[in-house]
C-alpha cells in the first residue's frame, strides 16, 4: 500500500516538555494505540507523564519497541536542537523514528545521515512525498464509512477510531483508515492528505482505502469541512476519493461560528447533510448518513443527553457523543447493509 | 504580489521540434500575448514556424527580450539533453527562463548555478514552492469573474482570456488572473493552484485575485470541474478563494463523459449551475452566473447556431462560443453590476 508504513510497537519520547497541551499526540497514541506503546522517554521527572514505564531507547528496543515517537507539538513547530542527540542516539539503538511535525526530521543532517548509514526509517508523518495517482473514480469492492464535520477539529478522528473499535469489538471487519498526522501515528498507516499536492487528493483517498472484501469496512478519518473557506477542498477530493458507503456528520453544537474563522457561521445539520449527499454521489450514487456524531464536551450530562434526543428526533439519525455514550448505534446501523 | 512573475517581452525556443501538436504552448503564447513575442529561437527551418522572426538569444536581447519560454512539451516531460546548452546560452545572453514542464529547469544544475552566479530567474510555472496562506474567507474590494467547467480541458482559460481583452477594449478596468502553466506564462504571472499542497489552494486563489479598486475585475482562469472525480478539490478551493462576484460556466457540448474518464458522464448544464452557486455563496453570497461558454469547435456554423439559440433560451443566459461569437454579451451582462 502506497502510504506511511510504520512499525509497532513504538517508544513514546516527552523529552523535557512540561506543558501536558504540548503533548496531545502522545496522549492520543496512549488512548488510541495503547498495545503499541510500549514505554516513555522522558529527560527529566517534571515532564508530562503518560503512566508508561520510563525507557531509554536503547531499553525499549530491548523490549521490543520499533519505532521512536516524537510525543509533543513544540511551540513553534520547531524541535530543540538539544533533542537531536538523542533521536540519533535511538536510530543507533535500533529504532526508526516517526514525528508529525512542521519541521521535517528528514531535514535534519545529522539524523537523515544516521539513517540512511544504519537502514533504519524516518517517518515525516505531515507530508507526504511519494508518488501518486490522481483518481479515477472507478467503483472499487469493499465498504467505506467517511466522517465528515461541520468545521475542523471537533472530533472526526476520535468518531471514525471510536466507530472502527467497536465494529471489531463486535468482530466485523473494520479498518481505521488514517488521513492526518496524529491519526497516522496512531494506526501506523496513511497519509496526510492535507499536504499533498492539490491534484492528488483523490488520488491520495483512493491509495488509503483500497478495494477490499465486500463485508470489509475501511473507516476513513475525515479532514476539514465542505464548510470551510480554507480547507473545503481538500474535503471535497477526500469525499470523492474515498467512494463512501455511509457518511457520519460529526458537529460541535456549542460552535457558532468556525473554529479561528468568527465571520463564518456553522452550517445547519440538514444543509451539512444535504450537501455532503450531493457532491459524495458523484462517485458513490448509493452513500447514505448512518448517525450523527456531536462533541457534547463544553455541555452538563443533562445538556448533553436532550441535545442529543433532540437532533435525533430532528434528523431522524442515530445521534452519539462518541465519548458519552459510545457509538453503538451507528454501528448496528452499518450491520443492515448487504 | 506572491505569485509567478516574469518579465517580458518574450523570446519563444522552439529548438528543433517539428510536430505543432508538441508546441501548443508557444501558439497560445503567439496567439494571447502577441505584443509579448518578438521572436522565435530555432535550429532548424525543419522546425514548427511561428511566424515570428527568428532570433538567436543574443539577437533577442539587443532587441529588448528579457525572458526565454520554452514553447514546446517534450514527450515525456523531459527536455533533451541537447538544449541545456543553448538554455545556458540564453542566461549568459541576459535572458532569465521560463517554461511550463514537468521537469523543472531549476533541477538541471548547469542550469541553476549559472543563473545564481548570473543573478537570472528561473520560473518552472508549473511549480509553486513560495510560501502560501490558508484562505481566509474575509471579503475583499474589487470585482471577481471566475470561469467554471462542466469538465476539464474545454475552454475555461480561452474563455477567460476572451473576456478579459473584451473589457480592456471596452475601456473597462480587468486583468487576466492565471492559474495554469499556460495562463501563466501568457499573463506573466499567477500560481498553478493544482500544484500547491493540498491546503494551500483557496489561499492561492486569494493570492492570485487580491483586493483591488471596486469597479476592477480579476477574470480568474477556472481549473477542473466539481464534477471530476479526481480534480473536484481543487475547483471547489479555486472557488472559494475566488470569491467570485460572476461566474461563466464552460461547457462542450459534443462530449457524453468526462475527457478520458469514459465511466463518468458529463454533468446536466442546469445541475452544473446549481452546484456552483451553491458552493460558490460560501464566500461570495451575491453571485451569479453571468453567461455560458461553449465550445462548439467540432460542429458546422449552422448546428453551432442552433445549439447557442437553444440554450440561450433554456437556461436564459447569454450563450457565446468565444472563438466563434465573441464574448461581448457577457461583457454587457458585466456592465450592468454596480
Amino acid at each position: 500500500m502506497n502510504t506511511h508504513q510504520i512499525q509497532k510497537p513504538y517508544l513514546l519520547m516527552i523529552g523535557d516538555m512540561d506543558d501536558p497541551g504540548n503533548a496531545k499526540t502522545a496522549f492520543g497514541l496512549r488512548d488510541w494505540a495503547a498495545e503499541a506503546c510500549i514505554g516513555q522517554f522522558r529527560f527529566t521527572e517534571k515532564a508530562v507523564d503518560l503512566d508508561l514505564p520510563d525507557m531509554t531507547p536503547g531499553l525499549a528496543a530491548v523490549a521490543g519497541a520499533k519505532t521512536l515517537i516524537v510525543g509533543i507539538a513544540p511551540p513553534g513547530g520547531q524541535l530543540p536542537e538539544t533533542w537531536h542527540a538523542f533521536l540519533e542516539g535511538a536510530l543507533k539503538a535500533g529504532l526508526d523514528l516517526a514525528a508529525g511535525l512542521h519541521q521535517r526530521l528528514s531535514t535534519i543532517p545529522a539524523l537523515a545521515e544516521c539513517a540512511t548509514a544504519l537502514g533504519r526509517k524516518i517517518h515525516d508523518v505531515r507530508h507526504y512525498d511519494a508518488r501518486l495517482a490522481v483518481g479515477s473514480g472507478i467503483r472499487r469492492a469493499g465498504k467505506r464509512l467517511l466522517t465528515v464535520g461541520t468545521d475542523c477539529a471537533l472530533g472526526k478522528k476520535y468518531a471514525a477510531l471510536a466507530i472502527a473499535k467497536a465494529m471489531t469489538a463486535e468482530g466485523m471487519k473494520a479498518d481505521f483508515r488514517a488521513t492526518g498526522q496524529t491519526g497516522i501515528l496512531i494506526s501506523g498507516q496513511g497519509i496526510a492528505v492535507d499536504a499533498v499536492v492539490a491534484d492528488f487528493i483523490s488520488g491520495a483517498a483512493e491509495a488509503l482505502s483500497p478495494a477490499n472484501e465486500p463485508d470489509h469496512w475501511d473507516i476513513i478519518e475525515g479532514q476539514g469541512s465542505l464548510f470551510h473557506p480554507a480547507y473545503a477542498g481538500v474535503s471535497l477530493g477526500l469525499l470523492h476519493g474515498s467512494q463512501p458507503d455511509a457518511l457520519v456528520l460529526c458537529h460541535d453544537p456549542s460552535r457558532k461560528s468556525l473554529d479561528s474563522f468568527p465571520h463564518m457561521p456553522v452550517p445547519r445539520l440538514e444543509d451539512a447533510i444535504a450537501a455532503h449527499l450531493s457532491a459524495a454521489r458523484l462517485t458513490s450514487p448509493g452513500v447514505r448518513f448512518v448517525g450523527i456524531s456531536l462533541n457534547t464536551s463544553a455541555m452538563t450530562d443533562e445538556a448533553a443527553g436532550e441535545t442529543l434526543a433532540k437532533s435525533q428526533a430532528c434528523l431522524k439519525l442515530p445521534c452519539v457523543d462518541p465519548m458519552r455514550t459510545g457509538v453503538d448505534p451507528i454501528v448496528e446501523e452499518l450491520k443492515t447493509f448487504g
